[in-house]
């Protein structure tokens, strides 16, 4: 598999207090790889989840969407080669089967673990190997860190993708990582595939669940590759609390905005990293929308144009074709006003006041297109909404990995 | 440009009396082919219509809008090469001038001119070559015919697009025929490029446009190339009344229900043939759902698949790849259950109850996705509803078309 010309290198991670990592081959394909991960939570952690809002989820969606509402974590498995999805009975059965192993081996309640699964649909879960593949993670706990993680939730993507920051949660320093996987079947709907977040800040199961939330709108759903919303996006927060501050409970509490924002910060990035891997992009298309009737305006506009193969095609091919811009817009069911619509492909407005900027130089334009991050701003002249969304290019390399991936 | 394979011939269409064509060249772009079409109407001529619901439709959309309320029609004028549309102010007074112009000519109101434009966004239309073109096209009238027009309004069509058919209105036999251009841009709401419905039946203009609605409902609203709507989405009903029978005022006239029937009959062959010239289209796809709640929540489910580049591009790589079916099922935000849900692909059952079903027969499935006409049935076991919804595969060729292409 080529690597994305957007990739970027894996960032050094510390270790999280609290969180402990075990990775091992279950053989859910005929490989050698390590394709399920444990990680152990320290007693205590509090969760919060954003799950797919696809009608038809996986049985670890199920799950999760069941468990988060005890709001505590004590381990996470991740699956990869095989969703699990759309595979019955048969398939939920594995997937308590599996995390009761989990349960029994951490020592804790079924309803303290959590899990999530990504590849193939329709597949079944193999019982035997699942549970074979949890028990070798269990007994290698300890020795794998964030990296191996994230080689071992990877399926189609071409490079390993986490991010890290910090906050200052009163005097303390707290650590926030994120690992995540994702390259294709990317959406507007919450967006995104797996994502598992982990921090050493105490923060109560509720209030982790708003600050995932506020950071969600921002980021995981501000992403589209292809339009298409998984079965299995899932996002996952864990706070072990072992920086040891008082634990933020709610916005009024000592540092909850200045961890909040650096939980955005966190996601944002990630997102972006998923963007960067997106299948087939050699383009990152960051697009802002403003002077909408409203921010949820904005959104839709935005996500209208980042969804657009016209104007994703027009990218790839390096084309400053604010006609389909003007297009989406006018598409996405929103109130707009050609009259009051500007347009700006990086610095350039290239369109102003219902028409063409007449004799706009070109030049910066076709300089700014040729680069590796394309910049559109879309202006509609009514309010005061905005949103500022991401995707990439359409390009011969995503009709070549999708026409030929066999399901 | 090399002709879509799924291409059908042009039919043989006798003329409509009360209608008559000339075609001319305006010179839009740098070409000798007509590219400007008017069509002169009887008078007494009904029109119905159903536009774009882009909120930055072009002057085109707007000035037709407003002059279906006449319902009368005495011309249609058409450009093809400039779509004027996000042109601003010139860009309606180009508009203006050329159907005040066709107004002059054909003698009669203004109000009673229509018009249409494709091609290029953000041009203004060269008002000198369009009143020149169109008064060209009227000293041609009688010249041209329905194959004549089929060419001149086309773009980046790669074969001319017409169909045509009949109806008994009581004893009387009145003929419906249409002219559509259209291939990329090509999207769900009301969907459609230029269409052209020309008939000699007698029929009152508010049932034309009721009979009109119900027809766009089965065929223009139900096809999908890249889900894009494009700013100039019309399709125009005409009716002379030139056949002589008591004219049709109402779903309670003699004779309405066989031509409602033979109008939404002639729109789904219009429609299903701009998918057939989909850019880069190599199958045609036919997308069946029934069980859903309602029939709306049916089309939407269907459309979903339909948008679905993950599908597409399944198709267009011969791959039975039902576990995206069952993605774009989940994201439509209809109700679905996965339990009930069941997919067909051609003849064969290839999921049932929530899962894959055992063992089914790949050969049949293969054979039937190597063929140019697929087939997808979704069931949703849930209610009543259903919806039938026309695609094409999603290829190399898309990319080539669009990437290459210049605003």
């Amino acid at each position: 598999m080529t690597i994305s010309p957007l990739a970027r290198p894996f960032p050094a991670l510390a270790p999280i207090t609290g969180v402990r990592i075990g990775t091992a081959t279950a053989g859910y394909k005929n490989w050698s790889r390590a394709d399920v991960t444990l990680v152990e939570l320290a007693a205590g952690t509090s969760v919060a989840g954003v799950l797919t809002r696809s009608r038809c989820p996986s049985p670890e969606v199920e799950l999760c969407r069941e468990r988060l509402a005890g709001g505590q974590a004590r381990a996470l498995v991740v699956n990869a080669g095989n969703s699990n999805a759309f595979t019955g009975l048969t398939g939920r059965q594995a997937a308590a089967a599996q995390t009761a192993a989990a349960a029994t081996l951490v020592g804790c309640a079924p309803e303290a673990v959590f899990a999530a699964s990504t590849g193939v649909i329709g597949v079944p879960l193999p019982q035997d190997k699942a549970v074979a593949g949890v028990t070798a993670a269990h007994a290698a706990l300890g020795t794998g860190d964030f990296h191996a993680a994230t080689l071992a939730i990877g399926t189609t993507d071409t490079f390993a993708k986490a991010a890290t920051t910090a906050a200052l949660v009163g005097d303390t320093r707290v650590t926030l990582t994120g690992i995540i996987k994702g390259s294709g079947m990317i959406a507007p709907d919450m967006a995104t595939m797996l994502g598992f977040i982990f921090t050493d800040a105490a923060v109560a199961p509720a209030f982790l669940q708003a600050a995932l939330d506020r950071a969600n709108a921002t980021s995981f759903s501000c992403i589209t590759v292809d339009g298409d919303t998984s079965t299995s996006d899932t996002v996952l927060a864990f706070a072990t609390g072992a920086a040891g501050h008082a634990p933020l409970t709610g916005w009024d509490s000592p540092g909850a905005d200045a961890f909040a924002a650096a939980l955005a910060d966190l996601c944002r990035q990630l997102a972006q990293l998923v963007v960067r891997d997106g299948e087939g992009a050699t383009k990152f298309i960051t697009i802002s929308v403003t002077g909408a009737e409203s921010d949820a305006a904005a959104h839709r506009i935005g996500m209208s144009i980042a969804n657009s193969p016209l104007v994703k095609t027009a990218i790839a091919g390096g084309d400053a074709n604010w006609g389909r811009v003007v297009m989406a817009v006018g598409k996405a069911g929103e109130a707009a006003d050609r009259d009051r619509l500007s347009i700006r492909f990086g610095t350039t407005e290239v369109a102003a006041g219902g028409a063409v900027v007449p004799g706009y130089d070109e030049a910066p334009v076709a300089a700014h297109l040729a680069g590796e991050d394309v910049e559109i701003a879309v202006d509609l002249g009514l309010g005061s909404g905005r949103a500022r969304v991401w995707t990439c290019d359409l390009t011969h390399g995503y009709i070549s990995i999708n026409a030929d991936y066999r399901s």
